[in-house]
């Protein structure tokens, strides 16, 4: 149901493509992707890096933000780091709605290990602006809450 | 104030390295550090990447919170993005101690553009760990509320 | 397989009772309680007020980090507010535990309406203390991961 | 330089007089209240609730971001708790605006006891309506950054 424009620029990501990033699964409101930890990922301590897992978390978050087509941009995220993980480890960050306003979306994100172990969890608003990177009179959009006015 | 053994060992991180993450200032509770925003660190939408901006602050939280010798570990993020920014911005992360008991430390982080303008805030919570990288006999440790028992 | 005494202990809150809470349903890391949303409870615009959405989301939470007999404390709750709610309508506050290590434990909080709608969302962290209001000699501890030292 | 019918409109607040909560100062993004924390405000540990703390904090928010007369909502407040406060004590709460767009505002909240300690932390954010409880016509709007489109 995604159109291949969108999940095409939401690929285009140029820290994504350094980190290794590969997009797993896109949907309306909805995305996976993984990463291998690697060696220059790693923090002072020998574990993974907490902006390397939060990079993870948050292209999820904007891959599925902006599934629509239409520009959204990060507000607010909270995360909160629960396991360390090792070099070599291959992590896995998903992202999935939990609301969606014409305004403001409401994400939950989750990075889990290898083993499927909880790494991280996250929360994360997302804005969206009166503006669409793929045209929205081209697809469908779905119904919306007015929450906000 | 801060022993040269402490400020080495917090710039051995191969991910701040990787980012090209300065170290500029290190106190006890307090650090600044700097970063070019380069062309691999934006997203899809051609704006510095979340991920990148959240390491920046991150590296600044992590040494300010690990500034005492003792283990320090990243137990949650709350970060506001309020300004994009554009590639080749110097941006400087600035992370400040606002509590310190002896097990949670909470702290404040700023990213700035190089005019200096607000890019993103946080709130940041760590925990210290019963474990020294740098071992306390040999250093004078700060008085720490026992807010927590 | 929750003790009495530690749920008749987590509904002496003065608060919770002050608010009319009622705790539904407690087991070991879970929590569920409900609050008819009163008129004293509104906020200038008319809406529920956001702290009585917290009160009985933090209860929830609270409830649900104490469910073992340790006493445990909030460290960082992060709350989103998605729909604004009238008064008169009966609210549910949930909260369940995603991880729990030996001294800290991480909770998603949840509250709803009385169609389901959900109002709020939070994730939560507990610092859990040397200390037992219902000792643990008497109880069941369940098996804790040792991800901070 | 507030209109009193802006003051007026946010002292009707009625969770914010159920809980004695006293507006002391309010400036355009900027509001300081107090609370005495009653014996009805404690949690079931004998300490200040978290969510009378929090609603403290929220109220001084929800005046700060309603203070130019445009309606605004909390979308997302992230708190810490760093001190456990008895009954009887005299608490302040502060919010101080971060930034101001034309939809979105952040705010940092702190909470003090009577000797200046500090309670708690948050950061939060404010969505900002199409809509006015006190027109824009009669009074001066502050300029507005244009981060979001």
């Amino acid at each position: 149901v995604i159109e291949p424009e969108i999940k095409n620029h939401i690929e285009t990501d140029p820290f994504a493509k350094q980190l290794g990033i590969e997009l797993i699964d896109l949907e309306q409101g909805y995305a996976r992707c993984a990463m291998l930890l690697r060696a220059d990922m790693l923090n002072f301590h020998g574990i993974g890096h907490g902006g390397a897992v939060f990079a993870l978390a948050d292209y999820a978050f904007s891959a599925a933000c902006n599934s629509y087509g239409q520009t959204a941009v990060a507000l607010n995220v909270s995360i909160s780091f629960i396991e360390p993980v090792q070099a070599g480890i291959r992590l896995v960050g998903e992202a999935r709605e939990e609301s969606l306003g014409s305004r403001v979306g409401l994400y939950r994100l989750r990075v889990t290990d290898d083993r499927g172990k909880t790494v991280a969890l996250a929360q994360a608003t997302a804005y969206r602006k009166n503006q669409w990177f793929y045209p929205p009179a081209s697809q469908a959009t779905p119904e919306q809450g007015s929450n906000l006015g």
